[in-house]
C-alpha cells in the first residue's frame, strides 16, 4: 500500500553541510551498542535500521581518546586503526542501505573512570566527579596547551572518523562533556579567556567545532548534540539562560551544519531518555521549539521525544518545531518504523513503550533487550531479522498455551514461519498478568506490548487465537490434536512472603484479609484501613507503583526494602531519582535495609538487616557466629502488599513432561515451555524466550538456544595497537 | 642467598591424586582475571606466578556452559572451542614454568543473570536471586533430568578442560554455585531424593564429584572449593553442622584429590576475602583448622587467610592445618612471593595490605589494579613484569620532588632501571599522606605501601632519599642540576566543603575551630565538645574510618552521606555490609541522600538531595523547572569533618612549566607530574602513575603513556563459535 499523503513531509530529503538525508528520520546516537568491540554486531545493529529507512544512523557515544574510557560501559572509540577498521563495517553497511553513517564525538574528562585504559582525563577546573563518584574519578585541571591537545584529540578522531566513513561528525557538548562542562559555572571557575563571561566559556566548544569544520567540512557535516538545560539550575546550563545564547552563538559563528537538541545532563539523563511512568512523549518539546527559533532555517534541528506516531511527527515538522525526527528508543523497538509509514502500514509500528529497558542494559553492561524488539542485539550473533523469518521446512500444528506476552510472541513468530498456531488463552483477553501491570501509575503505554502482538496475530492467517477456554488440563492438552506443544502459563506472585534468599515471614498469608498479593489488590480485593505497608524485594516498578497508587488513593504508605536504594532497579532505568522524588512529595515512609520479621493483624516487625556485630565469632551452631545487637521494632499497620517473589505456574508443564509416556499415542511430538512457567523473568526476556524458541523451531533440540558469534579476541589472531606502536601524537610541545 | 632452612617445608614437593605440586604455594581460584575473553593478557597474569614459584595456578571461576553466564563479571568460560584455545594458552605458559594449571568449576543456576547469553540457570528449588536481587534473577527448578543434564555439563566442560591442558580439575562448592545450593536448605527445598536429609542434599556434589571421577581422575586431580560455613545460619550450611559432615562424606567416598576450604557466600564474600579494615590475616585458621582434622592426612587441604609472612606458613603447616598455603590477593600484591622466600630474601616480598582495590575493580568490571603491585595486568598488554625492568639507554639524573607512594614508587622503578635518583621529601619521614592514613582504625597493614618502598630503596645504589628538607621552590627544582624533574607533591582536602558535582558549603571553612578537614584531624587540631558530624563524599575508607575512630573515643557521630549506600566504595571491596554492621553497633546516627546546605558553630543544616518534585516545569531562567518541597531540618553538632573532595597540590609543576624559558639554562631537559599532584586518585592508581612514568622514561613523550595491546574481535578474523554450530548436547533426551 502507498503511503499516507499527509506524510509525504517526513520523506522529504533534506541537505545540511555537504550532506543530504533522504528523509527525515534520524537516529541519534545511543547507548547499549557493542562500541567498537563487536564490529559484526555494531554493524547489523546499526545497519538494519537503515535498512528500515532510518536515513541517518549513529554509533552510540565514541570516545576520542584513551583519556575519556568509560569501560566498562560501552562506547565506540576512535582511538586507532582497529577501531577504522571495526566501524569502517558499520559505515559500509550503512551507505549499503542508502543511510548516512554518524559518530558522536565524545571527551568527558575529569568524569571518566578509565578503567581500562588507566588515564586521566583532563577538565576546565579540577572537580571530583559527580557521575561517577564512586569511581574516586578526578581530572587534571588543563591549561591553555591541555586545550590545544584536546582539540587535536577532536581532529584526530575526526580523521580516523572520516578514513572510517562517517558522513557526519557530532560533537557532543552535553551529558557532562568538556565541551560543556566549559560552559558550566560549577564545572568551570577559570580566571582565563576560557572562563567568567559566556564567550570565554562558550571558547572551547567554537573552538572545537571549527578546527572540524576546517579539517572536515568539505566532505563530513559537522554537527552538535547541545544540552540546552543540564537542570542543575544557575550552576549548569539554563535554557533560558545560557542555553539559548550559546545556539544564538552557533547560529553567527556558521560552525555547525545540524543541531541536535537533549536536556539534562548525566545525572538527570532520566529526564533526556525519560521512561514513560514519569514522561510523556514529547516532553523535551518546549525546549526544542525553542531552540529551532533561534537557530533559525539554515540550521538543521534534531529533536527527541520518544516519537512514533507518524501523525505527531508531521505536526512537529509543520510547526517549525523541528527538522529532524530524532529517534533513540523508538529506533530500537522498530527498526522499520520508517519503511512502515512509507508502506502505508503504520499499524505495524513496533511502538516503544518507554519502560528503558534497553538503558538499563546499558547500566548493567549487558547484552541490550528490548521489550517490544526481541531481534535487538541479536541481528549478526544470531543472524536473526526484525522483520524477515525464514519459512519452517517441517510445517506442523503447534498448541500454544497461555497469551501472556510469551505465548503471543511465540505463536506470531512461528505464524510469520509458516506453522499453523492454536494460541489458547484461559482469561477473556490478551496478555495475562500485562493487563494489571498496564494499569499501575501512567503505565498506560505499555498495553503496546498486547496491542502490536493483538494486530500482528489477527494478520497471520494461520494463527488461531481462542480467548476465554479457561484452564487447559494436561489431558486436554495431550489429546487436542496438536503436533507440537508450547506451555507459557506464566507466574504468580507468592503469598508468604519468600524473598530473596530468605524463606517465608512469619504470619504471611495471602488467604488472610490483612495480606494482600499484587494480583489480588488489582483484581480487587480490598484493604480494611487507612495504614499499608508495602513490602518490596522485586525493586523494579511493581512495588513502587503500588505504594504511588495507595498514596494516590489517600491512604498512608509505608515502603519497605530490603536494598540499599529504593527500587533499586530504577538506578538502571534512569528512574531512581524521581522515585525519591515522588516518594517525598507523596509523603510515602520510606524505610531502606529493613525486612519484615513478623507480620500480624494491625501490626507489623520490622528488623534492620546489618543489626549483627562486624566481629566473627568462633563457629557455633544453631547460630550465626556474630553478635546480635537487637533493635526490632513495631509499626501499627492496617495491610501488608507482599511484593517479595514469584513462583513459577508450572503445574501444567510438569505433568506434561510426567505424561511423557503418552506423547506417541496422542501424536505429540514434544512439550516446550517459555517465559514466567519456567522461571519468572522480565518481561522483555519472556518475550525472547517465546521468540527464540519460535525461531529455532526446527533445530534439532529447540527448548535449548542454539550458540551465537561471540566476538572476542581468539589466541593467535593478530592485534591492534601492537607493543610498541606508538602513540598518537595529540600534545603540541 | 640460598634459603633459610626453616622453610624447607614449604618447598616439599606434594603429590594428591595423579598430580605432584612441586611446592606448597597454592594460588586458588580468583577474579579480576582476563577470563577466557583476553587469551593474551590471562597467560601472562597467571604464567608469572608460576614463574615466581607458585606450584599450582588457578583461572578466576569458570563457568561449564552459558546458563551460568555472570556477564559482565568476568568469569572464565569452557564454552566451545575457542575458549579451549584461549585458556589452553595459559595452561602452556603454566607448564613451561613447572606449574600446575587448575580450572574452577562454576553453575550457578538459578542466580546467574546471563545478561550475554540470555539463558535461564536450573537450580534445586526455585528462588529469586539475593546475589544478583537487582538483576532479577529466579532459576528454573530442575526435575532428575535436569540434573543429570547439569552433571554433564560439569562432565563437557571437564573435557574442555582437559582438552586445553588443565590438570586440576576443581568443582566449585561455595559462593552460592548449584552444588552448595543442593547443600542449604535455604535452596533446597526438595522433596525427592536430592533433598531433605544430608545425605540427600549431599547427592549432587557426590555424584558431579564421581563424574569426573570416573571420567578424568586417571589424568587429572579432581578437587573441591568447599564452603565450610556460608555464615547464614541453620538455613545455610554451618561449620558445626553440615559442614563438617559433608567433609566426612568427602573422605568415605573417596571422590576427591583435594579439598580447597573457605566461608562466607556471595553475600559474605567479605568473610572470604576479608578486608584488613575487618579481618587480620589468619582468620579462617580456625575453620581449615578443623575441616583438615575431618579430612585426615590423605586429603591435601589448601587454606587462605592473606598469608604473606613465611614464618605463619611454617606454623600452619607444622600445625597440621593445612598442607598447601593458598592465596589470592598476596599472589596479586606478588607473584614472586614463593621464589623471595626460596632465594633468602624475605624482605623483598611486596606484601599484600588486605584494601580489597583489586576485588574492588572486579566488581567494577575494570581492568585488575593493586596497590602494591603495579604490573598486575599490565603483563601482556603493556609487557611489564613485575620483577625485571629494562635498563635505560638514556642515563641521567632525576629529581623526584616528593616522597608519597607515587614518588617512591618512580623512583623505585628509575632506579630499577639505572637511572640516578634523589627523591626528595619535605618530611622528615617517606609515606606522603599515607602516613595518616595507616593511622586510621585497622589500617596499620596499609603500611607496608610504604616498607616495601623504603627497604627497595636502600638498596638501590644510584637512588638517594633525601628527608625533612622542606618544600622546594621552583626555582630550586631548576637549579637542582638535574637532568629532569618528576613533581609528585600529592593532594589535600578542601576546607570549604565542596563535593561532588557541587559548590562550597556556606559557612564551611576549615580555619574556624568547628570545621576539620581530615588531615587536620589527623595532625590533631583539636575538637571541642562531643557531637561530631562527618560529612562523607568520598565514599571509600576516609569519612567511615573516621567516623569509626571518633565514635570509639566516645563522641556522638553523625555521618552524612550523599549516596544511597555509606561509604559506597565499600560495595566493590566487600566492606559494606560490615561497615553498616559497625555503624550500627557503634550508634553512629546515618543519614542517606543528604547534604549539608549550611554550618554554623554548634549548628548544621541538612537538606535532602530528592526534595524537589519529579514533575518537570516550565523552563525558567534563575531556578530549577522543579516543585520544590522544602524539608530541611537542623542539627545541633558540635563540629564537622568535611570529607568532601580534594584538590591537587600542583603549584610548583605550574611553576616549573610557566618557567620553561628557563629550562635550558639551567641543563633541565624535561619536567613531569605524576599522581595526586595531577589529580586527586586512589592510591594505587597514583603508584602506577609513577610506575608507569619510570618504565617509559625514555619513550618519545613520557608524561603520556605508549598505546597497549587491545584484545578484541577485528573484523574480518575468524569467530568461535560461528552460525549454524550446534549446541553441545548435554540434556539427556
Amino acid at each position: 500500500m502507498p503511503r499516507d499523503p499527509q506524510y509525504d513531509i517526513l520523506f522529504e530529503s533534506i541537505k545540511f553541510g555537504p550532506k543530504t538525508a533522504r528523509n527525515r528520520f534520524f537516529q541519534t546516537a545511543h547507548c547499549a551498542g557493542p562500541g567498537s568491540e563487536r564490529p559484526g554486531a555494531q554493524a547489523a545493529f546499526r545497519g538494519t535500521k537503515a535498512e528500515g529507512g532510518w536515513a541517518v544512523v549513529f554509533t552510540e557515544y565514541c570516545s576520542i581518546h584513551p583519556e575519556s574510557d568509560e569501560y566498562p560501559y560501552t562506547s565506540a572509540r576512535l582511538w586507532d586503526e582497529g577501531d577504522v577498521r571495526n566501524l569502517g563495517h558499520m559505515c559500509d553497511v550503512a551507505h549499503g542501505h542508502g543511510s548516512l553513517a554518524g559518530v558522536q564525538l565524545w571527551y568527558s574528562g575529569g568524569h571518566a573512570p578509565c578503567l581500562e585504559s588507566r588515564e586521566i582525563g583532563r577538565s576546565p577546573t579540577q572537580f571530583q566527579s559527580n557521575m561517577f563518584a564512586t569511581r574516586t574519578v578526578y581530572g587534571s585541571e588543563m591549561d591553555e596547551s591541555d586545550i590545544r591537545s584536546v582539540i587535536t584529540m577532536y581532529v584526530e578522531a575526526g580523521r580516523r572518523a572520516e578514513q572510517a566513513g562517517f558522513d557526519l561528525l557530532e560533537v557532543s557538548a552535553g551529558d557532562d562533556t568538556v565541551p560543556i562542562q566549559f560552559l558550566e559555572p560549577r564545572y568551570n571557575q577559570r580566571t582565563d579567556r576560557y572562563g567568567g563571561s559566556l564567550e570565554n566559556r562558550a571558547r572551547f566548544i567554537l573552538e572545537v567545532l571549527t578546527a572540524l569544520k576546517r579539517n572536515f567540512g568539505a566532505r563530513c557535516a559537522i554537527t552538535a548534540r547541545f544540552e540546552m538545560d543540564t537542570l542543575h539550575g544557575p550552576e549548569g546550563v539554563e535554557a533560558h539562560g545560557d542555553g539559548l545564547k550559546l545556539l544564538e552563538l552557533f547560529r553567527r559563528e556558521g560552525v555547525v551544519d545540524l543541531v541536535s537538541l537533549k536536556i539534562g545532563d548525566y545525572a538527570e539523563w532520566g529526564e533526556d531518555a525519560g521512561a514513560s511512568r514519569f514522561r510523556k512523549s514529547g516532553w523535551v518539546t518546549p525546549f526544542i521549539r525553542q531552540g529551532k527559533a533561534v537557530l533559525g532555517p539554515d540550521i538543521a534541528v534534531v529533536g527527541n521525544g520518544r516519537f512514533t506516531s507518524p501523525d505527531d511527527m508531521v505536526k512537529l515538522v509543520r510547526g517549525r518545531v523541528l527538522d529532524f525526527i530524532g529517534a533513540a528508543r523508538p529506533s530500537i523497538a522498530d527498526p522499520f518504523l520508517p519503511k512502515k509509514i512509507e508502506e502505508g502500514r503504520p499499524e505495524d509500528i513496533r511502538e516503544c513503550i518507554g519502560c528503558n529497558i534497553c538503558v538499563s542494559k546499558f547500566n548493567q553492561v549487558g547484552q541490550i533487550m528490548c521489550t517490544q524488539n526481541q531481534t535487538v542485539g541479536e541481528e549478526y550473533r544470531r543472524g536473526w531479522h526484525p522483520e524477515r523469518f525464514a519459512p519452517t521446512l517441517q510445517k506442523c500444528s503447534v498448541l500454544v498455551i497461555g497469551a501472556g506476552p510469551a505465548g503471543m510472541e511465540c505463536a506470531r513468530v512461528l505464524g510469520e514461519r509458516g506453522y499453523v498456531v492454536h494460541l489458547r488463552e484461559a482469561q477473556s483477553e490478551l496478555g495475562g498478568h500485562w493487563r494489571w501491570v498496564t494499569r499501575l501509575p501512567r503505565l498506560t503505554e505499555w498495553e503496546r506490548v498486547i496491542s502490536y502482538r493483538r494486530t500482528q496475530l489477527q494478520k497471520l492467517r494461520k494463527v488461531a487465537v481462542h480467548l476465554g477456554v479457561g484452564r487447559m488440563s494436561a489431558a486436554e492438552a495431550l489429546s487436542y490434536g496438536a503436533d507440537r506443544i508450547v506451555v507459557a502459563t506464566g507466574a504468580h506472585w507468592r503469598g508468604d512472603g519468600a524473598g530473596p534468599g530468605c524463606g517465608a515471614i512469619p504470619g504471611a498469608d495471602a488467604s488472610l484479609p490483612h495480606c494482600l498479593t499484587p494480583e489480588q489488590l488489582m483484581s480487587g480485593k480490598a484493604i480494611a484501613g487507612k495504614r499499608v505497608l508495602v513490602l518490596d524485594a522485586e525493586g523494579h516498578f511493581v512495588g513502587i507503583s503500588i505504594a504511588e497508587m495507595l498514596a494516590d488513593q489517600g491512604r498512608e504508605v509505608t515502603y519497605v526494602c530490603d536494598a540499599s536504594e529504593v527500587a533499586e532497579y530504577g538506578v538502571f532505568t534512569l528512574e531512581a531519582a524521581n522515585n525519591k522524588r515522588m516518594l517525598f512529595e507523596k509523603k510515602i515512609r520510606t524505610y531502606r535495609n529493613h525486612w519484615l520479621s513478623g507480620i500480624a493483624p494491625g501490626r507489623v516487625t520490622l528488623t534492620y538487616l546489618y543489626r549483627f556485630g562486624a566481629d566473627l565469632l568462633e563457629p557455633r551452631a544453631g547460630a550465626l557466629p556474630r553478635r546480635d545487637n537487637g533493635g526490632d521494632f513495631e509499626l501499627d499497620i492496617d495491610a501488608v502488599v507482599l511484593v517479595t517473589s514469584r513462583a513459577s505456574d508450572d503445574a501444567l508443564y510438569r505433568e506434561l513432561k510426567a505424561r511423557r509416556h503418552e506423547w506417541a499415542k496422542n501424536e505429540v511430538q514434544d512439550v516446550y515451555r517459555i517465559g514466567d512457567c519456567k522461571a519468572p523473568m522480565q518481561v522483555g526476556q519472556a518475550m525472547w524466550e517465546g521468540h527464540r524458541l519460535a525461531r529455532e523451531f526446527d533445530s534439532p533440540h529447540p527448548q535449548w538456544p542454539l550458540p551465537w558469534i561471540r566476538e572476542r579476541q581468539l589466541w593467535g589472531n593478530e592485534t591492534v595497537p601492537k607493543l610498541g606502536d606508538a602513540r598518537p601524537r595529540v600534545e603540541g610541545d
